[in-house]
């Protein structure tokens, strides 16, 4: 039996028990969790250097050795993210809905569970603690598959966090790493349905495209933002200028930053120069359409291409519109749901701007880099759903549970 | 363009439209579809006369015949589906949640229509105008693929229901017939992602499977039953033989009939000869383990392969097993994770089946036969989902929803 296999066969045995344990239990593992991290976090650390010393002979990028390296501060923060989690309300168990049948039939909607999650990631070991953390807290056991590059730091914490779980009353099989770095373990991942109950994939683009198409277990899209900010006619300068260079700026490297901007021809001619500007000095790229050329002469020339493109840096598309709707047809052909926002002081634009665009979080004079699990107060956040199946926007825990039916009876039979 | 894109794109064209409709538009178009079944519904007799003419000519099966056969009084009984749809309350813009941050950012969780459902299903011309009814009750586009079979009966009837729709707020592009019989624009339908939201089969298992394994377009999955009733030793005698009996008998065809019957081997030594006797004077077939066998010699031997049999037919498995507990691992073994039953008088077996059995409905002391949309109060239901992302158990309107989050700023920026 391949390790993909086998391991998720353990985890599905361990979600039987997992089922059936208080918050108490739950959250308590938690907390050995979060002591453990810390207790070991010298062995955590000489296996992050492994990491980082084959990444560096292997010309790895220094973003990348970034990303993957560990500290004992980033370790310390780690282990408040399991903490944070034990303070958030259960959401399992929770009776959503109960209602009484004219046969006598009592109805229960119960939510439980998903199961098994499969989770499959690329470089950040943090990720491996934080989706360990959330779907042990839900009753799911969870099957990571991390990308190689950081393999021996996710093994060793792993290993710590499964030595804290056997002296609680979770299983250590509720949690399973998946060590095999070649392709061939993600594929079988992709296709063990009856084993996992859900695949969520964390990555980039790539990664979440070769889930997305090759799996049969049912899968959770997550994160590729292609995010606009229009800026409407009516909008005032400084607002607009504020929430374009945020969205733009603050983070450009995630999901929900902005990739292009849509500015009303009339707010253009009065106002774009300025935004143009204060964009520049921090170092974005423009690349506009020739309406935005002719007010930012040095502005590179923006094609269908880069309106496609997630850049996810700092680049900028910058695109004059003549109004409301063709800003909102621009959006419905290269967005990807996950991030808009209108910036107006027109309600009645703002209104229509909400209602007609479909995404996940649509926002009016608000940057969208809110769309967030601890901006929109749900704590911790598993993902970021761009799908409209199950969850959409940020996921907290609720995302992870499903619903049974309880149906209690006393002898009812159908007529 | 193939039919299957470019349907497609109509209807994902019209739902942008459909998106902004209010309940008294949806609910008036589909008056005017029932009034239209009624007014046309000779030219839908001839049409389904052209199917059932042909389908004798390949010698398909009477009870195939009998499925895809219309009467007045089945398109009456199918116009009255319709007006009952108009009556269950739109669970479109409805607001879910709404909170405020500390920043003044108010976000509201409102339920917004999928989009596009595209629907997979075999020959029953009454499932054409369900689906299109509580499709577009929902504010979404519905791309129908239905089996060739019925392809006459459903042409004819889509045209009626367009012509109809023409005559209303929405689009006739909202409601699409893919008319190529080949199994090509299936498949085409599967990869159809931006243009379909999801994909909802019904049908039998193997047209389930197919959709499950080859779609990239999400897909809810529904049907497939194999529902086992545990009669525990405490069992009311009368009760478990009505419910058991009702289960396996009122209906075999459908899925949540029962498949297999589960009997504490302590109430089986008293009772399950009755039980057994009742079955087959219904002419049920029964297949039994060797301790089934000692008490009911007439039975034939039961297989592994028999318990993972979903038979929909006069056929039940009989086990004898000695434990709730072994009944638990029964139904974790062969179970779809549709419906299951206790029958006990100990309200702790009850409690820890309800807990332990992962199906989407569980009941104790009453048929699984309940599992249904109409039994539950939901009306009319679009198939009952034996997965567990979005919606598990009988699905309502609530189940062609997603939601969206609007955000109300002032300005705020990301610190």
């Amino acid at each position: 039996m391949s390790e993909a296999r086998l391991k998720s066969a353990l985890a599905q045995q361990a979600s039987k028990t997992l089922n059936t344990l208080t918050t108490e239990q739950k959250n308590e593992a938690l907390l050995l969790m979060a002591d453990a991290l810390i207790t070991e976090q010298a062995s955590i650390l000489d296996a992050n250097m492994a990491d980082l010393q084959r990444g560096r002979q292997n010309g790895t990028s220094e973003s990348l050795l970034d990303r993957i390296a560990l500290t004992e501060s980033r370790i310390a923060g780690i282990a408040e993210g399991l903490r944070q989690i034990v303070e958030l309300p259960d959401p399992v168990g929770l009776i959503q809905e109960s209602f009484d049948r004219p046969n006598g039939l009592r109805i229960e909607k119960i939510s439980v569970p998903l199961g098994v999650i499969g989770i499959i990631y690329e470089a950040r070991p943090n990720v491996t603690v934080d989706a360990a953390g959330l779907c042990l807290k839900t009753g799911n056991a969870v099957v990571l598959r991390g990308g190689s590059a950081a393999l021996s730091s996710n093994s060793r914490i792993v290993e710590v966090l499964r030595e804290a779980l056997s002296r609680s009353a979770l299983p250590a099989d509720s949690l399973q790493l998946i060590e095999d770095p070649s392709r061939a373990s993600v594929d079988e991942m992709l296709k063990l349905n009856g084993l996992l109950d859900v695949i969520i994939p964390r990555g980039g683009a790539s990664l979440i495209r070769n889930v997305v198409e090759n799996a049969t277990v049912p899968v959770i899209e997550t994160g590729a933002g292609i995010c606009h900010t229009f800026v409407d006619e009516s909008a005032d300068p400084s607002m607009a200028s504020d929430i374009a260079f945020n969205a733009k700026v603050q983070r450009p490297s995630v999901c929900n930053s902005m990739e292009t901007l849509l500015v009303h021809e009339r707010f253009a001619r009065e106002h774009l120069a300025a935004i143009a500007d204060r964009m520049q000095a921090a170092k974005v790229e423009l690349r506009g359409c020739e309406a935005t050329r002719a007010l930012i002469p040095n502005a590179k020339q923006a094609t269908n291409e880069d309106y496609a493109t997630e850049y996810n840096d700092y680049i900028l598309n910058i695109k004059v519109v003549g109004t409301l709707d063709e800003a909102i047809a621009h959006i419905g052909e290269y967005g990807t749901k996950h991030s808009e926002c209108i910036v107006t002081e027109n309600p009645s634009h703002a209104s229509r701007f909400l209602q007609a665009i479909d995404a996940a979080a649509v926002y009016h004079n608000a940057s969208t880099r809110f769309t967030d699990g601890f901006e929109f107060g749900f704590g911790a956040e598993i993902g970021i759903s761009t799908q409209k199946l199950h969850a959409r926007g940020p996921m907290g825990l609720p995302a992870l549970t499903s619903t049974k039916y309880r149906v209690y009876g006393s002898g009812q039979i159908r007529g």
